[in-house]
């Protein structure tokens, strides 16, 4: 079923306990439309880079069944950037430069072949682009997962509550959550978030998880323990694009198959976490993701007590 | 199946962003042993108090079928007391006093009604005083479960360690397994902890749930999504006491019947957060009990894919 995803192409350098890079390709839609590649193709990207963005990058997503036609390059320009260096415990990171470059004045623009869309990824990006996707779209998708972040809690508070109020599934994390409600409890603060329009809420809790309320219903997949966490950059995205590429792959957003889907996407996550940016996200088999998605399972599996017993 | 619990009995202040209590009950083995006897009567209680304590707070613990025959009694001392305050969000307490009293030289007798052990949960204290009982029990009891905290390895590493690689089951929060083991991951540091001895381990995280580990394998078992968490007070005392309990009246110590265990030690755990200190712990139900384990088993049920989609 057709997806349209919507975020930043951009370059990263990033610096983690275990080593540094020099700019690499990252952003949240390269990390959403990736993970999503697995399950569905093709996946179709509206974003913008400079023309600092090497081909060999725009290859590497198609190659991946990623639809460029919606990526803007802008001649003379320069693609988004982002630098940051992580913390010791991988807990917390610092931004040591941020160069919006294209996306200072992004204007989306939906290719026709776009307009088919039923699932809709609006990736980490200023609320107003957001809304204007969904503006775009000829008729409304089927689901909208929207997926965004404390700097615009802070700087654009009204703007994404007015896009908050479109969506079908908002993707925040447990802080975030925090401070969108002002409720402490996940409880209350998912309950006044619902309030506020989604039917839907995941909140991801990082190394400790995600969970998806419904309603009155909660479910909770968890992260996998690792061994080695190399470097969390993308992570969420990556969790956000499993899951819209699960869902838009099977076509049924019941709350049963929602829970796949998290679960799917906390396995996309757990591998995009083991090296630096998209390095092990471009280079993975179904076989290894359905073996993770195994180790899920069997990580919170509790055989029935026999009848012996 | 004999189940014997060594851990303090004291007087706790606590102070919480809803209120504050005066001197009530408390203690590791308070908790422990109210929380194993939903599972097992009796719990054959080793301690000791000074005679301020309450002779209704030990009729309070008999009632709950705890056997108070090893708790001594010390006339003209007083019992330890500890007072300490939580942070608004509940993640970290500051200790504002503690009083050792009769613990300061706490040699536990173990009455010969009591050498029948085959369960033993070694609560919180001095890790020579663990270390005592272990070795005045007669016969090696079945399986030994130790809890202990930071202050040990920050004070008395070394007889720490000794009495560590004498038990079964170690249970500990993740940043004391960071701390014991050196290791920041949680699978590298249940390694090197499991070497040290005990053959498996519970990590306890608090509101992020709990790992189980032994040998190469692992369980996680989420904590409940609370309302309201009230009182943190106790919690990883009362998870240990459900644990045990649960252990030693099903008489089964394979890995199966221990994930079991880790959800019925959570399910408990997740009543004793809801009011201060043991007040919601001293009146649940059996019919509480199995609610709740339910919505511990729905929170990470997943409907396995329909024949149709």
């Amino acid at each position: 079923m057709s997806l349209v995803v919507i975020g930043s192409v951009a370059f990263d350098a990033l610096e983690t306990p275990f080593g540094k890079t020099d700019k690499i390709i990252g952003g949240a839609a390269t990390y959403i439309t990736l993970s999503a590649s697995y399950s569905v193709k093709p996946v179709k990207l509206v974003a913008v880079v400079g023309d600092d963005f090497p081909q060999s990058d725009v290859l590497l997503l198609q190659e991946h069944g990623v639809d460029t036609e919606g990526l803007q390059i802008k001649e003379g320009e320069k693609s988004f950037f982002w630098s940051g260096k992580y913390s010791t415990d991988l807990n917390s990171r610092e931004t040591l430069q941020t160069e919006l470059n294209v996306l200072a004045d992004f204007d989306p623009i939906i290719p026709d072949s776009y307009q088919d869309c039923k699932y809709l990824m609006l990736g980490n990006l200023t609320p107003q682009v957001q809304r204007l996707v969904i503006q775009r779209l000829v008729n409304r998708p089927k689901l909208i997962v929207l997926d965004t972040m404390n700097f615009w809690m802070d700087v654009a508070l009204e703007e994404l509550i007015t896009t908050i109020e479109m969506v079908d599934v908002l993707s925040i994390n447990d802080e975030e959550a925090r401070q969108l409600s002002g409720e402490y409890s996940l409880v209350k603060a998912a309950r006044k978030i619902m309030a506020m329009g989604p039917k839907y809420l995941i909140i991801k809790k990082g190394e400790h998880g995600a969970l998806l309320f419904c309603k009155n219903k909660v479910f909770f997949a968890p992260a996998l323990p690792l061994e080695e966490v190399f470097d969390p950059t993308g992570a969420g995205d990556t969790f956000a694009g499993g899951f819209i590429g699960y869902l838009a792959a099977t076509d049924d957003i019941s709350f049963d198959n929602m829970k796949r889907a998290v679960i799917h996407g906390s396995a996309m996550a757990s591998f995009c976490v083991e090296k630096f940016g998209t390095e092990r996200l471009v280079n993975l088999t179904k076989e290894e993701i359905e073996a993770r998605e195994r180790q899920f399972a069997e990580l919170v599996n509790v055989e029935p007590i026999s009848i012996e017993a």
